[in-house]
């Protein structure tokens, strides 16, 4: 049975609270949900996970076994190379999302640190970048069983 | 009804023939059929276009008249100011799509002038990136229609 | 009798149609005619030509026996070498123009390819743009001719 | 009745062991005093913060319900978008304050990533840049509850 | 009755003095006779101002009481923030010329702090970039009026 | 008894008539008035100069005999090394103020000339600005008297 | 029997027209029969492609069954990530020329996007160019043939 | 007796399960008895510390009162001006680290933010630039006993 | 008979008051002291001039009838392109001199807006810079005039 | 009779022995063997040099008096500015040639110092450079005597 | 037996002499004394070269038939490439020595062109730098004779 | 007595044989009869060395016991840190001279890694350069031994 964790970056336990207009309205609790609902139907189990600490955040991903992680690095996208070394040393398939479009804002939210190490990167989508980020995480899970 | 433009970039008529470590073994007529299964499933309809010609791409844009575009941009997302142009003066969801990491390979593709004017990207999951891409592109739609 | 040839660069077809607020009300239609009617009491023929294809625009620079060419280049300002060349090669007056002020928006469009090889450039003035640039074309092939 | 947080970034709790030349005499705790003398002079509380770690900055800034914030984000300034992030999903007064002239450093001290997002900034006065900056501070919250 | 101001910044008050390989062989004098006439034709006041001083320059803007400005800042379109300031504060027609193709020269000219907060810059054809500026001055003036 | 001098830098005499929502509704007379305010009470002397030209700057500095100098330099702050030498020169504090958040504005006013060689910077507090750095003028001489 | 594919990029159509002082006399049509008389010597069957889009330069490339391709890429050199791809999918030896020194001219000459890509690059021969990189191609296929 | 420090940083707990082409394969566990022996051999005391939080190493530099520190700051050492200010305020001989040959790597991995304010910096050799560092930092340490 | 003039940029009017440690003890008036009598005893004329705005050493050159100029632009240095455009008309020999060694300095006092357009350069010898200059200048016009 | 001198660079002597995938695997005496024979038949004499010292080279430049060079810088046609004078004051055929492909190597190999000042410039064919450049430069020459 | 070639790179003859407060107070004998030493107990041979030849220390390198070599390449540190081939051709352990921190100098200092193609580099202990890079040369050199 | 080291760097051997439009038509003997009178009527000694060797200058300046150095470093000017710290460490008075202004050509020659290190720099008068730095050295020898 594939287990997948989605590791949630800093700051987005106040989703739906902050500058709606950049982030939508969806608090992290509902976006959680949606994603639980999909891993349900598809058969997997989920575990969810939010820190604004960069090394908590490592720890995490150091000691995970999981099939698959799905990872909103937000701010952390920009500026963490110890998130980068330890997906980087993961085996397992990885998705970075993203609520905005990164590349229609500030210069320094164009270059992503993550994004070299990961499987695929979505972005743009609101709380369906989670959404498709995890059925994108599913199928290369099955590809891989499968294939 | 929902109509879906498919806009595919130069060099993809090749795809599965070339770099297949690179672009997977995909040709683009199955990754076509692919999507109008996805379409059709969906209600939708699907029209697909590939063109090595930017000045082919921006013509087909300009005269477009569907509810969305999915757009490949291949070489010319690092290049085409014109087709940014063309895609920026849509009043529709627009959503680009890449097979490979753009991002994990030469420095010169980490940058999208396409991105800073769609509503979101997908990258990095083969010939699922289009399925995903229409998936988002179609649940937009709806949420204008319905929203 | 002086010929000018008039080339109106990529998405310039749907002039009037697209974001107003940057180029204006204006079709090409319309600012077609308001050159017609100022080069005709300047005793003057006139030719437009309108393409989103780099290379129509290159074959017809090259193929061009015109005694001036009045073109704003759009989109491929930014990025072709190969309409620069082709201007390069014309000992002909040459102005390039610009509906909107490209020093006022996005940083990649503050550098024209095509400046530094033709006689002079109007940006800013909308439609007006393309008169002035008419004008100072004019004034150029007469001085030539009586100077 | 108003309610500053003050909060000092990583290794801020030595101030006045390490580097004197560079950062003066001041204990954290004898500056802490001075701003709690002023605070209360001008009727308001005032709470203070210290820690070394980016992702308690974050929580703290994150569930802070103040009337306004005095942050010496110290050797942060320069890296932390998260703090950026958390600091701009605030609608209350921000001040950020510096104890030594950060542009009379090393070249990668010159450049702020708080600075943007904060209403203004301080640098320079030893001490007296948090006693200004509250000074500022209050002025402002203030000036929002009589204007 | 429409009042327009012309300022030539540093070195003009030699034209036709200096390099005329570079800047034509019109005195300062004779442009503005040209700009005099074309102004008296067109029912305008017109007040020239010529000065090397940078401070001068922004005096005399910021005092202006003008319906639109014609100018020409020469050496300081590369250097000044305090002329660009000036005119960014007036909210009428401003229209930028130079005699040469800035864009054909030394890399440092190709950069022009003043373009983005004019409505418009024209360059390149000697003694008429002056006469087409003022003309496009004019027109806006006008259209202002009557739009 | 101390003896301040205030200098405030390009198009600064025509505060409050332009631009207020970057630079506040109050004049320039009403800045001084503040500040002569809060002199007085300090028992201190006050001298306001006010210049568009870097020259007259440099002047005014150069022959300079009081105990401190306040300093807004506008437009010149990202531009006159000639200002930065002259109050490099003086071996007395001295405070650089923006009314502005000038890191919250366009790039090229993030770059201070003047900042590596005062004593301390305040920005982005408005009219405030000046009073909190004449305060910590005030206290800087103080302390120097008495330290 | 090897075949070749000789293309010529944009503008070269004009050879031995415009500006001799860079690109030499030689028109293209002197230069493929030249080109011919060295294929046939040396028993290869050879193909002549010009055009002045890029577009259709991809299409040449994608549907070429040769042995290998000469091709001066003229100003798409140093724009063309498609022509790029197109070449780097090839299986075949593929040899870059060029008439003039590319690097004794601008600075935005000096770097090529195609030559990456290619076996090896040939630059400042005039009509040599040409003639020494089909002697490079038919070499390596031999080469290839006998190794 | 002598007392060092040695610090692990972000990722360095899975030494030896990790991309062990890059890290070799030894672990953090096998590295430490190596120094432990090496530290006991030379009648020397020493402590262990290993955290992916960038905060708790600079709350451990801070409240460290040992001889000398050998760090290994990982990822950290690319973005952490905050364990830079850390350890430039301590007095002692300090020795930094690295497993691989950092100038081998990434691009962005050449950049030391740590470099400048150690005593010296050990790369590529494996578990034995610890033991080298270490044994670095003893002959320091007794030097300065000693000189 | 020779006519020297000889321009003293900003801030030299305190020379020998500030920073002695830079610029040396010598006042300007002892420096043209020297200069005189070096004239004097060449049969050159002299003539001196000072001052602290860019404006005024534009007015002056560009009113000069002098048979050489020799300047220290000092600030001016590195942000005047009105200077350098005022002195590159003057069909004379220039020399510029600096009293300090500008490129053992801050890194923007490197870069010379003036140096590409006069004779020739000398830095670092106090004011022993202008004597040496001052030399220089006389022999190239004694060679113009004998050879 | 033409009198061809060849020049080989640093590190060539050991070719065939070094790095075979990158640099093929012959050795020197080799090609030079080819070198001769094509002279030979050619009716050119050529006379074979190799340096591993850049001084050494300058020296050989300098000192030549031969109808052509044909140089592979190695190494230093990255570094070397003074072999770039040396070459640049010959008035003959000069020809540049590359084992490899340097601009598909590492990014600092991609700009030459030495090719603007060439006539032209061959790379990547391994021995067939030199045979290429061989022949170019034989025909530059009898160009030279025949035209 | 093991053999090691110890390379002193420019200016190292001088070692002692000049600027001790950089580069201590040991002279170049002195430093290969202590190796001999080391070598000598650890059973291995040692060869010493010092040369200010960027040529020579080529020619060293290529015909050295060492099990190892350590190199302080000082000023050709940064800009020898020639260096760089003839090291990156070895198949033997090789390790970069420097006396300083090169990390904590001028900017130019800190990169290396030597680093990416040696083992390892160890920097900032003064004599101690060489004695730990034989120590981690020899036991390479054993490592791989053992292992 | 004083004893001058003179030393011409790479290429100046031909002086006065080649480019005579940049360097001028004195051949190197004739600067040093030059050099040699100036030197003679001063009182003082001088020697001569050129080398195109950047190794044999090190050398030289290495083992130099002279009152001061007079140097062109020619092409070695943009390229050598070793002759910039065989410089450096010799405690005595140091010229760098040019014979052409170096700021006028190419960009790379804009960068001087020498004239930090020196005293002054003297560029663009030809052999004057020489004579007059040869001035300026036997000055400041005098004034040491004066002062």
């Amino acid at each position: 049975m594939s287990k997948i964790l989605v590791i949630h970056g800093p700051n987005l336990d106040l989703l739906g609270k902050r500058e709606p207009n950049i982030y939508g309205e969806y608090t992290i609790d509902a976006i959680n949900e949606l994603l639980k609902e999909a891993a349900d139907s598809a058969g997997a189990e989920i575990e969810f996970y939010q820190s604004n600490h960069e090394g908590d955040i490592v720890d995490k991903i150091g000691s995970a076994s999981h099939s698959g992680i799905l990872i909103n690095p937000a701010a952390y996208t920009h500026t963490s190379v110890a998130i980068r070394d330890a997906l980087s040393a993961k085996k397992i398939p990885l998705v970075e999302v993203h609520l905005s479009n990164i590349y229609g804002r500030e210069e320094f939210r164009h270059k992503s640190l993550i994004a070299p190490v990961v499987t695929g990167q979505i972005s743009g989508f609101g709380k369906d970048s989670y959404v498709l980020g995890l059925k994108a995480l599913l199928d290369m899970i099955d590809g891989q069983k499968n294939g």
